[in-house]
């Protein structure tokens, strides 16, 4: 291995400078490159103009080791990526015979005749070699240059991750000495991503300094946080069980508040967990509007351990459909814990199901006050182990406070069902 | 006007290029730039080292008569974007006072001493101009050199939007002799993004001969279609009339497949038709598990006209809270014409509103029959003027199947609403 190698991304396209068509895969490519433990100078995107896009690659070259490229590859006029990597490397393009055969035998799978047009993504560069598309017609190339190399991809993501991942194994890992990398994820919900970060940074630290080191990413979205692993190099078996062990001390300090270890979703958990027991349940949903139920029945197979939900958005709502009381909404408002919990209790009598979740609060703009402010929502969960309430102040506008809340109320219920006795 | 100018647009930092941390910077002043008729060449994220900070902007100011940067204008060691532009540029960097006072005001309206090292945000190269920040401590900054220029702007969107606008009028407008952009929107749904494309174009071909030309973006998302007109010249009000015209024709063109020709969501056109009659609403969803009715209530004020919804996944759900009987569901299946139409019915009896919609499908992966293909699904619309049923076949997977579905039954509602006799 001769120092950390430096690669560019080129994402070829000149739609996906206008609005509302963002490129995903620069930023995708450079993401699993720096998991490799390439370091990445730049991204670009550029329009697909013969000349801007010779530039470019001749530019990406100047600074980089491995430059990748994706989109471009089509077989209309204004795919010019093969043209462009050929001009800026001084290679002829040539016709492979293997590759017009592979393409034609794709549209005859289909029952159709194979376009002139296509035998354009049969051009080899010399010195070229094919990456196989399983996926589409058009073939990715891998085309080294001194000590250089230029990876062509085509531009639907659906095609370019898996060859991507497959050029990473076999043509970039031995080229540049980068190995193979390994991944795991743990989904922790119910706290801040700070609030994480600060507690897994003892961790961390320490995996620096070992060898192979431990790379570390944390993400969050509404209430749910995830910390990705991964590390690289030419043993996975051996990075397997590092990340392995990385990730069993990152479990135990996190304790219940840990989803999963396999990156699946907090919904799809749910789900497992419920089947596992054999319970079905039940949301009663008020300022999140649906969302709860939503990402319950998210999961294929929901129908299993999903029964129903009642959105009790107004008062007379809850009273008709969950048995909450007028006197206890008189009482205590309707965003209050006895109400939440006679929600979920009403909902569970009603339903018959073995757990319920109820949600109420105020969602914002309007209907806060100085006690009750926009933000305050009212949990509930309710099973054979008797109901749980809880209150939370969440910050943020309308859709935050209602994505938050939708979180807060499942992870309530997976606690519940992971607690309650078997 | 001295032909297209050409822009490029860097975006800085290098957590930019780590997973999760996607830039949607560039993409967005790119697609502002194209729609006031500035060619971009290409846009980058670079990372912010020094050395590769300052070779990314030589590189696009070699390439561009417009640089337009975003990032790396805050206070700390690895903000060099400032420093980056004087380099390339040759000027020196001062502090301006005026800007040194307005970042110490806006500490000390928080009750905050400025920070020392905030005096940083206050360094302007020679010949700069200060583009003031509403929002943030970090000014822009605005650098003219021969016939080019160069436009710094911080990188949270919330500042940066806003300073780009800005800047676009009073700078780069005056500078490269762009005029000001004016745009419509106009909101389908129902239809299939390619079919209203198709439709369009006539409209459009005629729109490109005529000066100024109108530029239009067609945006697709779960069957909703919007269309986007923009124009840019030296007069808002001829290119305010001029779109005007144009969405007249569009919207006669569309009949009543057009929801809204202010660029509105379509649940907050649903909002605004319920408001206006004072009718309330209620659904009955199965295979959207919530769906419709967090769209529905993702409004501001949806309390006003949303009542409640039965999500019943279950028969027994349908059965108990919908009032369906057994024998029908036995008869046609749980997701039939006829079982949607006693969902829509059964829920405006026992809630007691003006209008219910009602959906129910397979959204899959299971649960298909050769009869019932997954992606089948059955609407009802139940009001005043009667009930009204639907049946369509969805393509996709199962969080397609369901997104699609959501729209559909929002769709159904709209055009009962529309349509019902005042």
């Amino acid at each position: 291995m001769t120092g950390t190698p430096v690669a560019a991304v080129v994402a070829v396209g000149s739609e996906l400078l206008t609005l509302g068509r963002t490129d995903t895969n620069s930023p995708y490519i450079a993401a699993r490159l720096q998991q490799r433990g390439i370091r990445v100078a730049f991204t670009s995107v550029v329009t697909d103009e013969l000349a801007n896009l010779t530039e470019a690659l001749s530019h990406a070259l100047s600074r980089a080791s491995l430059v990748v490229c994706t989109g471009g590859l089509g077989p209309t006029d204004d795919d010019r990526t093969r043209d462009a990597a050929a001009a800026v490397l001084g290679r002829t393009l040539h016709e492979d015979a293997a590759v017009v055969e592979a393409i034609r035998a794709r549209f005859g799978r289909r029952g159709l005749a194979m376009p002139v047009i296509n035998r354009r993504q049969a051009l080899v560069p010399a010195g070229g070699l094919v990456v196989p598309n399983e996926r589409g017609t058009a073939p990715g190339l891998w085309i080294p240059a001194d000590d250089r190399a230029v990876l062509l991809l085509p531009g639907p993501p659906r095609e370019m991750m898996p060859m991507l991942e497959h050029a990473l194994d076999t043509l970039v890992g031995p080229r540049f000495g980068v190995g193979t990398a390994v991944q795991r994820a743990l989904v922790i919900a119910g706290r801040s991503e700070s609030w994480v970060d600060e507690q897994a940074q003892p961790l961390y630290a320490a995996w620096r300094d070992e060898h192979p080191p431990v790379a570390t990413t944390i993400l969050a979205s509404a209430g749910v946080v995830e910390l990705h692993l991964s590390a690289h190099g030419p043993d996975p078996a051996a990075l397997g069980l590092r990340l392995d062990a990385a990730l069993a001390a990152l479990a135990a300090r996190f304790g219940d508040d840990v989803v999963n270890t396999d990156g699946a979703s907090l919904e799809a958990t749910i789900g497992r967990l419920l089947s596992a027991r054999g319970w079905t349940v039940a949301a009663a949903e008020s300022c999140t509007g649906g969302l709860v139920t939503a990402r319950l029945t998210d999961v294929p197979g929901a129908s299993g351990w999903v029964d129903r939900a009642a959105v009790t958005y107004s008062n007379t709502a809850k009273i008709a459909d969950l048995g909450v009381t007028p006197e206890l909404i008189a009482a205590h408002g309707a965003v209050s814990e006895p109400v939440a919990q006679a929600m979920a209790e009403g909902l569970r009598a009603r339903a018959g199901v073995d757990v319920t979740v109820a949600v109420t609060g105020i969602a914002g703009p309007g209907g806060g006050t100085p006690d009750k402010p926009v933000g305050t929502v009212c949990f509930a969960v309710s099973g054979p182990d008797g109901s749980q309430v809880r209150t939370v102040r969440f910050a943020g506008d309308r859709a935050a406070i209602r994505a938050f809340s939708a979180t807060a109320a499942l992870d309530l219920l997976r606690r519940y069902v992971v607690e309650a006795a078997p």
